[in-house]
């Protein structure tokens, strides 16, 4: 049986059983009726050790927070509130409440928000320590109106980006224009409107895209020195937040991110400027501590196609009908361990919709009916998008 | 001003106002914070006196199901319950409960879902008068297993399909092998494992794609004509449920489907075979006697681009950016009647994804902050899929 690509220290099979975080899936799965999302406290605390030492490669003062958009499961916001080394990015008011609610410190906060509504500031401004980065002129403006003097930070974007594989969907700044940030042609118009309100600007903030990895790495970096540009205006700023998108593999034949490569892109552009870097990932940290687990309700032939129906659908994670990120299928129980006896299947969900289909010609062992199936890397933009589609919304939460 | 191509006797501009149901929509999303969903009573009464209309045109017997999927808004379904002249077509249990709360009699209940699940057939099957119509082998077998001597139905599959703009997204049978219902490949199999458990085959089921218009009636007529083919070993098949997918237009130059010549196709198919037509749709019910309303947050150049920044994100309504079904942004209040001086914007939700844009390139009159869009055809497909995304999943929703 060849290694599978996912196979990790804590995540493999052992006898035939899918064992992740020193648990049997399949046996957690079976004592909880209905689709169960899993997530591993300790991957999430290896992530972000991983990733802070990064950032301390960089040379640079440096400060991590968590996206919280996307997986917002309490016993996880607490777990990392309590753990200190690390604050938390929201983009609403409502993630702001939960964040505090989870036990993180109004200084711990970072916003990030677009298409800010007065309501919404009108709630954000109540806390003075919370950190906003204004995404648009008019959220400078109604800041200065609201709070004259308040120190803010800036989103800016570059005018390049770089997302997983290139997709379109994924890079949120380039050569089309998106609704993110402030470009350089806006530029001196955000500092003016920032000075007659007396803000501080004491950061500046982008986010290039979701999910780069090491082949995207050139062009983030060019997006990088691009959004450097923006400081030598203004001395005073104390932290660049370079956002999130940091990616891991989602397929067979890609390899993780060269995180050192990354922070010497960083550690380039910004040791020796004075400033504090910060990262706000937020796939990098769950995704790839989080499974979707789905009992199997079928195995049928359907003209040229072996189905394997699973009793959860496309509404409880939608990254793989919507935008092109697979969560590979993986048996909880192989019966069969030669592979070239694996067939291959397509995993359909339980929505009446064509595109629930969680993957297509994939190499499966001979599954049964009340078995389980694993989709990885689901820790991420899974139950934090979830909807109730055809009422088929209901799943549990368990962070191991 | 060019008529809108959207304008009808109950949604148009008087004297710059937007006017739905006879409702200055403005004023409602002023008296309300936040995204509100819309809807027209009159509008779904008259859409589904239509659909009546068509199907008595067809010379058989009759029958009207409301795809519940589609809107789940409990006043709609109240609504329809009251009536009477409609039953409801659900996918799920938890469906199921909706509709009995609602008002709805079991024997105007009809399920077809797929991946369902032995815990869902518990519950399905615990109703005796609820009409089931399976979608596999395995849901044939498995019925008889538990209640042998039902009466049931057979989702069968064509292997044609059509859906709006020849989608393949939104197409349900066809040249590609899908999820949904029985091929001919395995028809002989599902009658005999029907015969096996004493199962009575009362009908069969076939939804075949989405949305579609007069351009693909003829391809959708074929899928008719082979799904009819089904019928040959099955004498007693009482009712052939034509599924929904009935479309309606999304953009200007689009005209509504030609019921007549729908009708035409299947009194040809099915007229003097004693069988009752039924059809389930969902979206040519409700969507167009929904709007969804959002409040202007900021309107901005950046780059070349002039955005309209909106307070709802596309985790309220998918179809925009998941589909391609556009949800064609209209002002609330027209302040410049002369379209030559209007603009072209991008209209932008508040959800922090580059995909989140309601409408690129969309002549629209100038706009000011506190103003609302209303988003036509917003009544289908969007609040029942709404997540919670960035905590952004607030809304309200009105029955007029």
């Amino acid at each position: 049986m060849a290694a599978d690509w996912w196979a990790r220290d804590d995540l493999f099979h052992r006898n035939g059983r899918l064992i992740f975080a020193g648990e049997d899936v399949g046996r957690l799965a079976s004592a909880q009726p209905g689709p169960l999302f899993l997530y591993s406290a300790v991957r999430i605390q290896a992530n972000i050790a991983r990733l802070r030492a990064a950032l301390a490669a960089t040379g640079c003062a440096h400060r991590l927070y968590y996206a919280m958009k996307c997986n917002r499961f309490p016993p996880i916001l607490r777990m990392m509130a309590e753990q200190g080394t690390i604050g938390i990015d929201i983009c609403s008011p409502d993630e702001m409440d939960l964040a505090l609610g989870c036990g993180f410190t109004a200084n711990n906060i970072s916003f990030t928000g677009t298409s800010v509504a007065n309501r919404d500031l009108e709630r954000l401004l109540a806390q003075p320590d919370v950190h906003i980065n204004c995404d648009s002129l008019g959220q400078i403006r109604r800041i200065g109106e609201r709070q004259p003097g308040r120190r803010i930070g800036i989103r800016i974007n570059p005018g390049a980006g770089a997302g997983y594989a290139d997709n379109a969907r994924l890079t949120y700044a380039g050569q089309r224009t998106t609704k993110f940030g402030i470009y350089r042609e806006q530029w001196a118009e955000a500092l003016s409107l920032a000075a007659r309100h007396s803000l501080e600007i004491v950061a500046i903030h982008f986010h290039v895209g979701c999910g780069y990895l090491t082949e995207q790495l050139e062009r983030w970096g060019e997006a990088v020195e691009l959004a450097a540009g923006f400081l030598d205006d203004l001395p005073q700023v104390e932290t660049v937040n370079l956002g999130g998108g940091l990616g891991l593999p989602h397929r067979a034949g890609e390899t993780p991110l060269d995180l050192d490569r990354w922070a010497a892109t960083v550690g380039r552009v910004f040791a020796g400027r004075g400033v504090t870097i910060a990262a706000e990932p937020g796939d990098y940290l769950v995704k790839d501590a989080g499974l979707l687990v789905l009992g199997v309700v079928g195995v049928e032939r359907k003209r040229d196609t072996l189905f394997v129906a699973v009793d959860g659908g496309f509404n409880l994670h939608p990254e793989p009908a919507h935008y092109d990120l697979p969560c590979e299928p993986v048996a909880c129980l192989v019966r069969e361990p030669d592979a070239s006896l694996w067939e291959r299947v397509t995993v359909a969900g339980n929505i009446n919709e064509a595109l629930d289909l969680w993957a297509e010609d994939h190499a499966m062992p001979p599954l049964l009916e009340e078995d389980h199936v694993a989709l990885i890397n689901a820790g991420g933009y899974g139950s934090a998008m979830a909807s109730n589609h055809c009422m088929r919304g209901g799943f549990s939460e368990l962070l191991i």
